[in-house]
């Protein structure tokens, strides 16, 4: 067991018709003008926009907005909202959608905070942020967890980087859940976001060790409720309990929580999806379901006792002769699980082909933007990662 | 399920050596003038406290200090440190101690912010807090929780009333638990502490409905950690991987996690301890053991389901051949269990033996603190809780 720092402050208000507050908690956060930001036009079409903006008007709120924040949320549009929040001199930045829309208005508000420097400095790990501007959200997908999380990803659209920063400077102060809100969501995207969920925690499951006996409790129970209820919302999209489970497994799959006490954890699956991200602009949680399989087969031996307690405890399969039976089941099961919920489990299902060059170009961007190595169950080299991504193929 | 807030922005900073931080911290949270507030002599013997004002000095911040705070933790002494903290122009304030010192802090830091209104009407349910100043604790027994939660409770030792006050303006800026501090605890504290740790996450379990499924998942992970880690402790008190998932537990299940989603839980074993620990002082952890399997007998019936699920998921017990039966084998599997750990499971076993005349004053009594009535598995009136006193002797 290591030694952990534990803090999620974000106030999660959280059911049916609570987007109606943010009026209210707007104010109370010391909100007079806020920079609405959102996505594609869902939040439009369906009258969402229309009724945030009521609601900061009838609480006397001033408000600017700014929508067509893209999944793989781009460098551009950051730099756009940034200038957009100093023309209008904007004090409190709100999302309205998924974590794409979050991460952009996170990015906007280190841009805002510190606005003599240049944000994607904070990306390319040149310096830290010192100041934020609070932000809030109003989700809409259940995915990413940044509604509670200290993580960003922008997508420098130029050069095809795809770079986290992470920074509890930039924890929201607020994160209003509907799960209402996520029921038009399309099944695809909605089993992308599940499997991101899961991998948010899954990253601080298998590790070389640390973890506590109550953090793989608690990792292991959200981890059996999210493969429950996605099967649920594959066949039953509108289901509020299923949306709500999934939809407050995401914030606690991310906060922390489930990584109290290890080492740290191994986010090798993320890593190299980033890059598959920032070439193909695939959808997030598929390209996670695409990679997770050949990571894991080509990790499982060095991390064997975390493997195999996951098969029995999370999968729920029947032992092996050996563990490495019985942790090469766990990955099974894993995999017949993804194609239940019409998850790819390699690059092929994913739709994407790179050639050996691409791999190359993937595995080297990989390389320097983990500074050598990453991982934990495994720690990956360069030529690691240009492997999983051919037995990915 | 129920909508539900959810808001715990602690920051825990965990683990061994953590208490040498201090001095940084606060600072960090501007603190100028501390007022360090702690129990008996077992926090001046460890050098704990030598350490504390140590690195508080080197940090170059101010304080004075206050000890004395009792198991039940009386109204005179938040009066003597509301005067003291006037007196001292102090600005934060830090508990070295467990539950009953940082509840004193909390009514202390009340006070304080509120110097011309009297801290008792909080508890009396005639006012509510408009200002707190800010608190910390380093945690020496793991038990109450109130390192990240929004209680305290106090006893009005004139009276004999103990009366809790809940409000998240007064959740602590930050923790710093190293369980190594709480491996000289005696073990009927201990174990005191763990009966109380479950008992929070129990009274948010046993409810009519609305708990979702993740949070029965966390919820069931904790109680199965406790029980296994309590009864380690009970043989082997300073194995500090136990001291460590005890500690985290106690946090974890009193911070709001673990009834995400439910009614607002059955706070009723509290509240008839409550009653106990104003007439006799006894210790509260084993009057919530002393209580809980009458309640758990006088209630069971009414909420059968969620008594099966327990019985099942956290005790493990086969199930029998009716509902009823499997609920009752999961309260004698409890007993049990607190037998193993040496909780009294009446109040004989807890050594105390109230009069038919004292049992109608503690229901009467309990009633009032309650309004009237008390409960969710089932609702209780001044005639029930008379009942449960009884059936408890």
């Amino acid at each position: 067991m290591f030694n952990f720092n534990y803090y999620s402050p974000t106030k999660v208000i959280f059911g049916r018709g609570t987007e109606d507050q943010i009026g209210t908690l707007a104010q109370e956060y010391g909100a007079t003008k806020v920079l609405i930001h959102y996505g594609g036009g869902s939040v439009v079409r369906s009258g969402l926009l229309d009724r945030v903006k009521a609601a900061l008007d009838a609480a006397g709120v001033a408000h600017v907005e700014l929508g067509g924040v893209v999944p793989n949320p781009h460098l551009a549009k950051v730099r756009e909202g940034i200038a957009l929040g100093q023309r209008e001199g904007v004090d409190f930045l709100l999302a309205v959608g998924g974590g794409s829309v979050i991460d952009s208005v996170k990015a906007i508000s280190y841009g805002l905070a510190e606005p003599d420097k240049d944000v994607w400095e904070l990306f390319e790990g040149q310096r830290e942020a010192e100041r934020f501007l609070p932000i809030a959200s109003i989700l809409t997908i259940a995915a990413a967890g940044s509604e509670t999380s200290n993580s960003c990803v922008i997508t420098n659209e130029r050069t095809g980087e795809k770079r986290a920063y992470d920074d509890d400077i930039s924890r929201p102060k607020f994160a209003i859940m509907n799960p209402e809100l996520s029921m038009t969501l399309p099944d695809y995207q909605t089993q992308a976001g599940c499997t991101d969920i899961m991998m948010h925690t899954m990253e601080r499951y298998f590790t070389q060790g640390g973890n506590m006996e109550i953090t793989d409790a608690l990792a292991e129970g959200l981890l059996r409720t999210v493969i429950k209820y996605a099967q649920v919302l594959h066949h039953d999209p509108e289901n509020y309990e299923a949306r709500a489970e999934i939809m407050w497994a995401g914030s606690l799959a991310h906060n922390g929580l489930t990584g109290c006490g290890n080492d740290g954890g191994d986010f090798a699956s993320h890593m190299l999806e980033h890059e598959l991200g920032g070439m193909f602009d695939v959808t997030h949680g598929a390209g996670l379901a695409a990679v997770w399989p050949s990571w894991a087969r080509y990790v499982y031996r060095d991390c064997l006792p975390r493997f195999v307690r996951y098969a029995t405890n999370v999968m729920g399969v029947a032992p092996g002769a050996t563990d490495e039976e019985t942790a090469l089941r766990g990955i099974e099961a894993m995999e017949d699980f993804y194609h239940r919920i019409g998850m790819p489990i390699n690059l092929r299902e994913l739709g994407i082909q790179p050639t050996e060059e691409q791999i190359l170009a993937l595995a080297e961007s990989c390389a320097r933007a983990t500074g050598g190595s990453q991982g934990s169950a495994k720690v990956l080299y360069q030529e690691d990662m240009a492997a999983i991504f051919r037995l990915a193929l």
